[in-house]
């Protein structure tokens, strides 16, 4: 039987895995910082309606541009982000990981390097190696949060040519303030102009507000976003940037033609027409990931203060072995390869019961 | 205002246009070879009703391995392919784009080059320059046929890592038959192993069978298709492949996680539940292209022979001009820049007799 290595793949995929979290039937599935509640019956019928009109002209290529998408996503950005963007300034893909991709063949690829914060979004790294961008892991301090000096001199001595910010961070949950991004955006333009990209997946769930403001007078700058989580929509696959519109220009140079389909537009539209009742439970959600936090320290854990939809927990001896101990509880949470730490998302009320009671009698095993 | 050229872009993006035909509002639009009947009306109502379904889950991701729709997708080659195929034979990808990037991302990229017989579908170079791989353009015969010994001398000479065999090609309309298949595959293989990538998009529409059954002891073969052509369904962008097991195994490390959306995979299984009426409209198509093809040359047009939903017809001092005539009578047709060369797409009926009064009266003038 053939093997992968007996294909000729690239040499630096050889013993490589696919990136993906274990797929395991599990009662409690707080893993992949999913949005627990489902799509409002009303919003599943009015999914179903548009992607009804849209199929009757399905034998059509989509709409190349996505302008009404666009036009949408910038009308929810400038109502919630606090600064004012068309759809000029809006460029829209399958998820935020396409809009990375994007980025990185237009702004990097052979012979450039990006550099990251970590621990960080892993797919980072993984689609800079799939551009055949190098990468370069930047520091974060030991209670992980970013010491902006450090970053800014990581910055001038590598001269990376794309620079991620991941606020909140994933996996530690923790937002990094304005006036880091600030300095960082003028510490990646000292050497040369480099592009440096605010991933906000999770602002929404954020005690601050979103980063968005910073793109005035900052053409190096992108903020991108998704629908996977404050929308309620990971099946989707809708991530979207907003920055200057000769950035979304050069991304269309890498973009394949008609990527996002007929159907995602249609449902994306759905979805943003219910905006209010899918932020109604992003309010839920924050208060839920507090109640996380709370009990988590009241347990005695170490928690890393949270601004997104799930929380870093620890200090663990043995963080695979805790995670088995919680797994056999019924409660699936993740282990993301941070030393000593797990990451659990925010679920429904009954859902966090159950992984704070998985999480106590792991305490009481641990403490015995 | 800030510019593409403003920005740090790779130097190799800087002065290009992004990719796409021209989209004007026309009466008959015969530019981009999509099916011209939109899906049956209980289609229709299916599709509406399995992502109505997906919905009500779309907060969770999707199933990353779309392990179903594969799972439809090889019955569907195993049916009509003349060769049985598993879902581990099968990929799927947003568009078969996608899956051509897929593929140059995991045997192509940097330091590595892909070659094609030219004039073909220009995508394949440019998806090759988007992932860093060179690129080569390999001959074709003034009459379009691709010579065999001089393509198999050309993969001698140049030593790529990934060869593109387009059948039937596009532009061009044209079928290579098998045993130039199987020639270039070995001649692939004789310096070091090498991809063979049969680019199969219009395969549905052929007087020939479809190369699947080349697949057999074949594991650096790979056929990619298409449901935008045969299955009326461009704007839904679903392209997938067949392959040895392992060559799918090796595009999953690189393939973005979670790519496929829940809507996606929807509509597409809804789709293959009405092949059979699907497959019908393409028996319509397939006379209609016929008639084109006679009635091209029954003006006194030279028509390249076609196994694909559209022909290839010339030739003019003026190609680009020609295209100008046809478009002031209401129809687009395509200048795919092969010299002296225009593309029709097989239409409705109606849509084809426009476009032959069109040329028609075209031909007229020109020989007045």
């Amino acid at each position: 039987m053939t093997g992968i290595d007996d294909l000729p793949v690239r040499e630096e995929l050889r013993g490589k895995s696919p990136y993906g979290a274990p797929q395991l039937d599990v009662p409690v599935r707080l893993n992949t910082n999913e949005n627990p509640y489902p799509l409002p019956e009303p919003l599943v019928e009015r999914i179903a309606e548009r992607v009804r009109e849209a199929a009757r002209t399905l034998n059509r290529y989509p709409d190349r541009d996505a302008v009404e998408l666009r036009t949408r996503l910038a009308a929810y950005l400038t109502r919630t982000g606090g600064h004012e963007v068309t759809r000029a300034h809006v460029w829209a893909a399958n998820g935020s990981n396409e809009v990375i991709q994007q980025l990185l063949q237009t702004f990097g690829g052979p012979g450039r390097t990006a550099l990251g914060f970590e621990p960080s979004y892993s797919m980072h790294a993984l689609i800079a190696r799939g551009t055949g961008t190098g990468w370069i892991s930047g520091p974060r301090r030991d209670d992980f949060t970013l010491d902006a000096d450090a970053a800014a001199r990581a910055v001038a001595e590598h001269q990376p040519d794309v620079v991620f910010i991941t606020t909140p961070n994933n996996p530690t949950g923790n937002a990094v303030p304005p006036e880091a991004v600030v300095a960082l955006y003028d510490a990646a333009q000292a050497a040369k102009p480099s592009m440096v990209v605010v991933d906000e997946a999770y602002v929404e769930f954020s005690h601050g507000a979103s980063l968005l403001p910073l793109l005035e007078g900052r053409p190096h700058l992108v903020v991108s976003r998704t629908m996977s989580k404050a929308f309620g929509a990971a099946g989707l696959r809708l991530g979207y940037l907003a920055a200057d519109p000769a950035v979304v220009d050069a991304v269309q140079l890498v973009r394949l033609p008609y990527h996002l389909s007929a159907v995602t537009q249609a449902t994306a539209l759905a979805a943003l027409e219910h905006t209010d009742t899918l932020l109604g439970y992003v309010e839920q959600l924050k208060a839920e990931r507090d109640r996380l936090v709370t009990g988590l320290r009241d347990l005695g854990y170490e928690v890393t203060p949270s601004d997104a939809n799930f929380v870093q927990f620890g200090r663990f001896a043995d963080a695979q072995d805790a995670w088995r101990r919680i797994l056999d509880r019924g409660v699936l949470v993740r282990d993301n390869g941070v030393p000593g730490m797990l990451r659990v998302t925010a679920g429904t009320p009954a859902e966090n019961d159950a992984f704070l009671d998985a999480v106590r009698a792991l305490k009481k095993e641990q403490d015995a």
